[in-house]
């Protein structure tokens, strides 16, 4: 038997659609699993419809190109691997399928608002009594209890709310979202913290659970130090530019042609930063001689650290520091980061095919896992329905799966 | 037996420092596992002496507090309910301890330099040898693999160098970073998921394997649609202050006293939001018909939304939109996340003893479980080598653990 990953065996039913379910199971995906996504027939997931799109060419533009002919980049980067079958869970023929899927599945993921699979008879009350094995995992915006439950949400709106635009940003400067749907990422990733877990509980109790992870509950558990920031020292947190709020010097400087990222944020680090700068007076300094001082009086070091860095480019300053081994680097665009020398031996850029057959590069998988392969090459993104007629030969009809990869006592 | 989480029974040796290993560890403790924190003897985790500190008030400052009567926040918020012991690996006498705890732990999570565990004679090829079921999760700045490896990072040279600060920020501004540690905080859960996923694969298999997460590649793979824009358009991504790239309108608005987060991002939530807002000429306006269209015209659409907006508060147009169902919210501050009622419903704020006797907040655990204890209280942080007497007493001298929880047909 070839090891496709950790998770091998493992079926996923995968009712979620855009980001943060889609995730989730992405990862799942990554690390062996089988998931067949439970698309709406007609349009399918929200993310088919949202650009960029490839058409063509590889730099083609949408302008003008027929919605059939397009595939959405954004789409395929997320559910390469993925089977898909189109169900009207309201029809009853569609519903049998579904019944039949779940009952060969070990792990359902949806991301509806909460009572939705209620409405439809799939609730995890329902589906325990006949499934008592399956896993339940559902993302939502604000999780299944508490007031806000039934409201709906997307990733800006949980930033906004969760705290992390607050920290993010230039001080005084208009407000800022973090980049990438740090919302909806990371309610996947802590989704599929919890599916993995019960995986393996259930190793031995032979039952599921259902796992409630709430987007706007996971910015809150990355807030990190600012909650111990505000509670120690009364002060409410505020964006701070490119500094870190309490390791000090750890932040972006100019150099002569652009920026560095330094981060000597110990003693001896930064020692070695100011003889690296010709300033070893620096670290004789009484503003500076710890870490504390060095933040209370951030201010100052970082003019004359950048009165030093204004001598040279920061292609210098990288070769200098990192010949003194203290963390630096360069602030990097997309472009960089899918030339860089580590990101392309970390095989961290693979490549997917689209359904034109044009190459695409998406991210790789970060969790590298010794004697599992780490392919350079992904399946494709399914197209809407596609497995529909493989998928119904192999379960509808077939009798619900029994325990076989269940060997634990509980059973 | 009382339940205490999916991981129960699981025990965990813990050399990790500062944040991305120690918050992975923090997710499998709230998860059940047992967490036993190895440190360095004499000063231990560095997160003990970055601040802020917590002192002998709640609201006091660090200044003119002897180090040894601090206790830092930081620290304590991710690792409480840890145990620590202070080992001196290269002392033969500790290293005698180190291998009767590494007998009878499930997994070992570490995030030393790549090559720091092979030179104490600990590295995964010296450690599969005598413990070939023990589980072994690295967390390191680029991996233990690729022209990178060897070097330092931390979170601040990550975020530079994997893209993500290229896309945070504002268009033509200063480098912004996230406001939280997303270099180590993704690391740590792709660490967790990894660890997880190794362990419901152990309970078949009965051997270990090595996980091996590099922060770079973390952000790599949180880049999201940047890849995929990248390589439709040709554009290198840059950033867009608070809006999405490819979702319109989805992001901060301004309105008479204030901001206000609006994601309606399908056209079905455009025309609710056209008419909350009592402009339904802006839905049919043809630049605006489409997701793409709006995209594309998204200046002309904010001055048209936020001339709008000017005529009430954000508290005013939040009620209103909240009624009609457009997903929207304010910029919470830390101090207003904390006080929020769904975070509050969510037991999201939870609360530790701190080594002064106080009660401090802290976040909670976003992986609710269920069947399985949410509690509104965690166990304080260890002091350095706080329980090395009864580790030593439980664990040295005993013979290697057998497999008691490895019920898998491998073994």
């Amino acid at each position: 038997m070839t090891e496709s990953g950790p998770l091998a065996g493992v079926t996923v039913l995968d009712l979620t659609r855009v980001l943060a379910g889609p995730y989730c199971t992405m990862v799942l995906q990554d690390l062996g699993a089988r998931v067949i996504k439970v698309e709406r027939p007609g349009t399918g997931d929200d993310a088919r419809h949202i650009g960029p799109f490839i058409t063509g060419t590889a730099t083609g533009t949408t302008a003008g190109t027929a919605p059939e002919a397009r595939e959405s980049a954004y789409f395929l980067s997320l559910n390469r691997g993925k089977q898909s079958i189109a169900l009207d869970l309201k029809d009853p023929a569609d519903r049998e399928i579904f019944d039949h899927l779940l009952g060969a599945a070990d792990v359902l993921v949806e991301n509806y608002r909460p009572g939705t699979m209620e409405k439809l008879g799939y609730g995890w009350d329902a589906i325990r009594q006949k499934h008592p094995r399956l896993i339940y995992a559902a993302v939502s915006g604000f999780g299944h209890t508490g007031p806000y439950a039934p409201r709906p949400a997307y990733d800006m709106v949980v930033q906004g709310m969760g705290g992390i635009m607050s920290l993010t940003g230039t001080p005084g400067g208009p407000p800022t979202r973090v980049g990438s749907s740090i919302g909806d990422i990371t309610a996947g990733l802590f989704t599929a913290i919890g599916v993995n877990a019960a995986l393996y509980e259930r190793r031995q109790t032979g039952l599921g659970r259902k796992i409630d992870v709430a987007m706007l509950d996971s910015q809150v558990a990355i807030l990190e130090n600012a909650i111990a920031r505000y509670q120690a020292t009364g002060e409410v947190p505020g964006p701070l530019g490119a500094r870190h709020p309490s390791i000090t010097p750890f932040e972006a400087f100019s150099t002569r042609d652009g920026y560095v990222v330094i981060a000597a944020g110990n003693d001896e680090l930064f020692a070695k930063l100011c003889d690296t700068l010709d300033r070893p007076d620096l670290k004789h300094d009484p503003d500076f001689t710890s870490n504390d001082g060095r933040t209370q009086n951030h201010e100052r070091l970082k003019r004359e650290l950048e009165g030093a860095l204004a001598a040279a480019t920061t292609h210098e300053w990288l070769g200098r520091m990192g010949a003194a081994e203290i963390p630096c680097g360069p602030i990097n665009d997309v472009a960089q980061v899918m030339a860089d020398a580590q990101v392309l031996a970390r095989n961290m850029v693979v490549s997917v095919p689209s359904a034109n057959g044009q190459k695409f590069s998406i991210a790789g998988n970060p969790i590298k896992l010794s004697g599992i392969e780490d392919p350079t090459t992904r399946p494709p993104a399914p197209a809407l329905d596609e497995h529909r007629e493989a998928l119904v030969r192999e379960f509808a009809g077939a009798p619900a799966r029994g325990a076989p990869d269940n060997s634990g006592s509980g059973d």
